[in-house]
């Protein structure tokens, strides 16, 4: 997508820069940008961990590039298959909700089993990771074009008042290498010429909403308007909520969605008050192992301190400040699981599905084993 | 309540200073304790406007002492009772979602239309204020009571370990004067010696709950833990919360309860998880003239800057810091409206009721009409 006049992925390789991926750090958005270069498996593995890549596509395009990284580091003397196994679970281990990660991963690992010598594992790797790219890139593009009927169709219902879409955390561009998932249909709309306006939510405790969401949504000239975590409710419950769209960190084989935390308190919200909740995801965050999200999907814990503090930006620097007594005792969960009971339906890159194992397998059917 | 060694009220009149009302900073805290003198109707309307002091029962109280300070401002060749009811209306615009300010204001009004000359209306007028507080703690600690068995209950099932309890915003002694709404009976609790643990709602934008209930119950020695307002849902499909409290600010007539912004998302998700959720209010927060909250309460809609910036404590000071884009676009609502069939019971000073017209009726007849 554009930032001004120039086009960016969130996560992209150089030729002219071998052993360098290059990525928007999305730790310092909106206040800096700044394009970090990351030249080793340890920077890929930290990148992913504190968040400068972030977004479930994106850290799975991340991860798929740390291998190539990977490849670079061999050490002499040294049995290759077990290093890169090494990497990859060091890699994977950064994050544990998302799937995509272990997906893109353990797919450039599967593809560089039958290589030997060094250069042409290094070269399989990266025409791996970059294969990958393409594709969740291309998925990201169809799930705009195949959730763009939902906002036709309603747009066609309000007079040529904007149709009013809400969404939790980013998903955007800058999650997903490009076009994004939840926002794929947004940005989709307005190339349409359909009136939008996008609620976002700020979600804390990392402000993803406030701070990424918003920054793509005002780089795109979309109308929208910033809310707290709590305020969802109480829109949909005054009519000003047409549709809902998140993205998903994980989705099980039934249809349970793994997303930022707060995701089950608006798809909740939304049946109460019969707003249509869709979940927007590529079918590499689909993991068809497990059935029952509550149960099966690890969710990340993560460093009370993103509580304790709030960052942004004041006397034109980035700085954080205390929001509760020093001392404070915090719990920092990052995602909850929305059960496919509350979902209205799926968009992917084939099409929108019911979140139940039946319309997930047949849409999915040669991804079964 | 006790702060360290020393027991303070949230606001109070101290008759060896006549014509100030003193008030705990409650915009200040937890970083800096300070205590405001209010000399003035304008004093109190603007230390309501900007939460200096804020809470239901508390901004009923500084409302009837702002009437005492209006007794000492009328002006000579005025209308004493014009000059009285044009302070009321005043006062009452501060903040327009809870009815204690409107009933408190009012009910020192009425109280003075027998009233001829100056010393003897500012006389009934503090004098009338003086009671509504001492009635309004006098309730907060019947809360408590009536509360606790609630607490006790769920306690004996839990063989010695700590009853969860779930708040959103803060509804202890800094909005009530003292002992608080949903905190009474947890004060209460642990009074008793029985084992409880409160999750603080952080209460974007704010952050009462990070701010003022974990300074309320580090101060006690209650144990906590602050989440995120995106939190709640999964600590409840995780079997993590035995009962939720809240706050009111107003209550219809048939048990619709206004509290602040995201209380309705708590109950949606209590529901989905048979968790008990339960509203704490003294009788003075029911609107028995109105039934249908949704539509019939007016929701604040407050300064957008609440949500683009967050106030907190860095270098020594309070200060705050832009979570977003400059220019960012925001919309800040106050409150939300929990629909009564929602709630499974109010907790009042006169005992717990259900959360429906009957019932209502039933406890407070003497109020009708």
């Amino acid at each position: 997508m554009k930032i001004g006049e120039n086009y960016y992925r969130s996560i992209w390789f150089d030729d002219s820069e071998p052993g360098i991926i290059s990525v928007i750090n999305q730790e310092k958005l909106p206040f800096i940008f700044e394009i970090r270069k990351l030249q080793s498996v340890e920077d890929v593995y930290l990148a992913i961990k504190d968040m400068t890549v972030r977004g479930a596509p994106a850290i799975g395009a991340a991860g798929a590039f740390g291998m190539y990284l990977a490849t670079l580091e061999i050490p002499i003397h040294t049995n290759i298959r077990e290093h890169l196994k090494n990497a990859a679970e060091y890699l994977i281990s950064s994050r544990p909700t998302a799937v995509n990660l272990a997906w893109a991963v353990n797919k450039v690992l599967s593809n560089l089993s039958d290589k030997s010598n060094q250069s042409s594992i290094t070269e399989s790797a990266l025409s791996a990771a970059k294969e990958i790219c393409e594709n969740e890139i291309d998925n990201c593009r169809k799930i705009g074009i195949n959730g763009l009927p939902l906002i036709e169709g309603i747009s066609k219902t309000k007079n040529g008042s904007p149709v009013n879409i809400l969404t939790h955390c980013n998903a955007g561009w800058l999650a997903c290498i490009d076009y994004g998932t939840a926002l794929a249909p947004v940005f989709a709309a307005q190339g349409k010429g359909i009136p939008v306006h996008v609620w976002v939510d700020e979600t804390r405790p990392r402000n993803q909403g406030a701070r990424l969401t918003t920054f793509e949504l005002e780089n795109c000239g979309i109308p929208y308007s910033l809310v707290t975590d709590n305020t969802g409710g109480h829109l949909m419950q005054h009519g000003l909520v047409d549709l809902v769209i998140v993205g998903s960190d994980r989705t099980t084989g039934r249809g349970d969605v793994a997303n930022k935390i707060g995701t089950y308190l608006k798809a909740l919200a939304a049946l109460d008050n019969n707003v249509p909740f869709y979940v927007a995801l590529p079918s590499s965050s689909i993991d068809f192992k497990i059935d029952d999200g509550l149960t099966q999907i690890q969710i990340e814990e993560r460093d009370p301190e993103e509580i304790n503090m709030v960052t942004g930006f004041a006397e034109n620097k980035i700085m954080s400040v205390r929001i509760c007594p020093e001392n404070s005792h915090a719990v920092n969960y990052g995602f909850d699981i929305t059960p496919a009971r509350l979902i209205t339906g799926l968009i992917t890159e084939k099409g929108i599905c019911k979140a139940s194992e039946s319309e997930i397998n047949k849409m999915f059917s040669e991804k079964l084993n």
